[in-house]
């Protein structure tokens, strides 16, 4: 009854790193043996993601498949699909046996077709290459494609003590028995019970008797953002997965959600930072020019935008000079306040807790925003009377165009991604460029056209 | 053995809401306690939370404490305060006797000091007000703040039957049995076993036989978001809290962290977008512009150096014309450049994902502006060309301003968070409208420092 020794005090070293390479280097085998199989499977991936994929390679062969496959599941993903691409179909199928099937199913679906075939092929256990084929026919996003099929299943008509029995078989390659799901003759799901429960019942009880009915569960085709949603809602730690006639398929456990939540966040504040496709600091300058040069073009058609408007006033800007110093507070702000209003609103449609109509909530924006360009306003018209000697009509022009920009950058910020999340849109990409670029190129133009009505040029 | 029906296709409508209006403005309490039993407790603190302070009190009243208590817990905080203050500190003391030692430790904290005595004196469960007491002595943010008193404990020496009788009283008080705390006689932690592993094991086997040495644990002091780092890296759903001699004091569970998890990505997210102390949407406008106007007078101040620096190159200005145009690109470019290079580098160092040198990180950002800003440099040359008929010297400025402005940005933006980092500071403040501004002013200063070199005015 041992596991993998699991030792939290791990920290990756420089001199850990250099002291397996040159254990590789020697083909000290036995020694490198002896030193990864003290560590725990995710402090061997954060090893391998440092050393060079040669002997990430090495090791990945050296060791067990019940402990590389662990540590595949942990790679970096870059660094994982190097790794498949070195290993025979044959070997990936081997490490394949010893995971969950969703584990599996996740690494076999990162394969191309062709591999992901062989590899199938190659699994010997009848069992779990059906279910890890099941597994690689949902959608992805959804429950299904999320569910692994280890599970503990008992049928109502058990008693306590055959129960427990029984389950002493099928807990044997469930790795966290969280809950014990109770099932009539049609394998549909109809309750569930907690191994407490089952141990502090009396052994000759029907589990007809003292299962629970009410159970939580989700459909295979659920969006995984809402299975994440209902199972942080409920304090679940696992939860059951069906199909339409109830019969059970699988379970989603919590550690799954965690990594969906992490994952969710990360996607999120990139897009609020003008990133897409989930790229990390260490990809490659390609990868990563991909992923932000489009919004930084969004931002360049906004200052192209921006630019036009100004060669429009060309001549009120010989007029009056002191405008055109004020633009980029102007911009600014607007940019600020829009980012600020549409984050706000992000996060409330994704936690559900924008309540209240339209109409109220773009009333409430505008009074905040008429609260925050006053109190800026003031600011400004003391500095720009008393350093920029502006005249009594170009500061009114700047502190009310603040004012309106302030306004309609918190009005725009709070409809755009309502407006998205209406159409289907991710609301997330309404905050960052897109919503700074669209206030940059408005807000000038408001700024001129208050200028126009006040200095009357 | 039943527990609160759990429902998962709730849906808070309107109707719903004026229903339970309806019946408690009729004191209609057994059809309201009907109609609400049927709910589980996550649901009904998402219908108090609609409903207006003293229906909610009245439900709060009306239902028993055993429901009541989890309610509490998941009510908005907002509301959750509101409602407290209108019950007695022996009502209070009566939800806290049902709750978990973590959840009751964590309403208590909410309350004044004062009040905070008066509860705790109520609480008439000994047992439960001194550990209560204890976990309300651990700082805030460490693992003894979030963790609980309720766990599952055996001693080596006692055999698999006789634990398996023992545990079935401590189980009862415990919601989730996760994992089973071994320890030796001076209650010092020395390893786990899951409730699987002793019903797969045989009844006379000693404990100190069968039990798994190498534990994961967290010292008492520990950060939280180092313990949520733990908990996600290794997988666990519940980790062991220890002193410095080992002694077990508590246990942390997943549930806890996934909350830890989703207030630590809603926090950046918020100051991403220049937003402090974790507001929401239907937060007062008063609450909403604390947490907003002070990064917009950071904006603000920038916007007025920018002023500053274009009125000392005024001179020119009226030479160059077309120059001023293209402030709102170069400033909406070194915004965007910077907040995608912030992002990336606030998110590694959260993942602990950063490594490599600093001057490898800042060599590589360059680069990637060099291409970045070739690309948008390009395009505006043909643009400004042929759309603004800018001379030769004035497109090159403008190109040549675009290149260095974003590699700077991209410097800044990398460095920044860095920087903050290595000095203890979140560095996710670096991201939002502290590095705009900085960009906004950096970027349209070397702007026209260009220009004079290019220009020579």
């Amino acid at each position: 009854m041992s596991e993998e020794k699991e030792n939290i005090q791990f920290e990756l070293t420089d001199a850990l790193i250099a002291q397996v390479g040159k254990l590789i280097e020697e083909k000290n085998d036995r020694e490198l043996r002896k030193l990864l199989n003290g560590f725990h499977y995710a402090d061997i991936a954060e090893i391998l993601d440092e050393v060079n994929l040669d002997q990430a390679i090495y090791v990945i062969k050296l060791l067990d498949s019940e402990k590389t496959s662990e540590v595949l599941m942990e790679l970096d993903e870059d660094n994982r699909e190097k790794v498949l691409k070195n290993l025979s179909a044959k070997e990936i199928a081997e490490e394949i046996e010893e995971l969950d099937t969703d584990d599996a199913a996740d690494i076999i679906a990162e394969l191309s077709e062709e591999r992901q075939r062989e590899v199938i092929f190659h699994i010997e256990d009848e069992e779990h290459k059906a279910e890890i084929t099941e597994l690689l026919g949902y959608a992805e996003d959804t429950a299904g494609s999320l569910m692994a099929k280890e599970l503990v299943k008992v049928y109502e008509t058990w008693t306590v003590a055959g129960c427990l029995r029984r389950i002493r078989g099928q807990a044997k390659d469930v790795t966290r028995v969280h809950s014990i799901y109770v099932v009539d003759k049609q394998d549909r799901l109809i309750g569930r019970l907690s191994l407490k429960d089952l141990i502090v019942a009396k052994s000759d009880e029907k589990i007809a008797d003292i299962y629970i009915k009410n159970v939580d569960y989700v459909k295979v085709d659920e969006d995984v953002e809402e299975v994440a949603k209902i199972m942080a809602k409920y304090d679940l730690e696992a939860i059951p997965v069906v199909n339409d006639e109830m019969t059970l398929l699988g379970r989603i456990t919590i550690d799954d959600i965690v990594d969906v939540l992490k994952e969710e966040a990360d996607k999120d504040y990139q897009l609020a930072a003008g990133i897409t496709g989930d790229v990390e600091a260490d990809d490659s300058i390609w990868e990563l020019t991909k992923a932000r040069l489009p919004w930084l073009l969004i931002g360049m058609f906004g200052g192209i935008g921006a630019a036009s408007i100004i060669s429009g006033f060309s001549d009120a800007m010989l007029k009056f000079p002191a405008l055109l110093m004020f633009v980029p507070l102007i911009q600014a702000t607007a940019g600020n306040v829009g980012v600020q209003s549409s984050a706000i609103v992000v996060q409330g449609l994704a936690n559900d807790s924008l309540d209240g109509n339209l109409f109220n909530r773009l009333l409430k924006e505008s009074l905040l925003g008429l609260v925050n360009g006053i109190a800026i306003a003031a600011i400004v018209l003391l500095i720009s009377h008393f350093a920029f000697h502006t005249t009594y009509h170009e500061s009114l022009t700047i502190c009310v165009a603040l004012i309106a920009v302030i306004i309609m950058a918190a009005l725009i910020g709070t409809f755009m991604p309502i407006f998205l999340d209406k159409r289907g849109i991710d609301a997330a990409v309404a905050t960052g460029p897109f919503i700074t670029t669209s206030n940059d190129v408005f807000g000038i133009l408001m700024y001129f056209v208050i200028a126009k009505i006040i200095l009357g040029f």
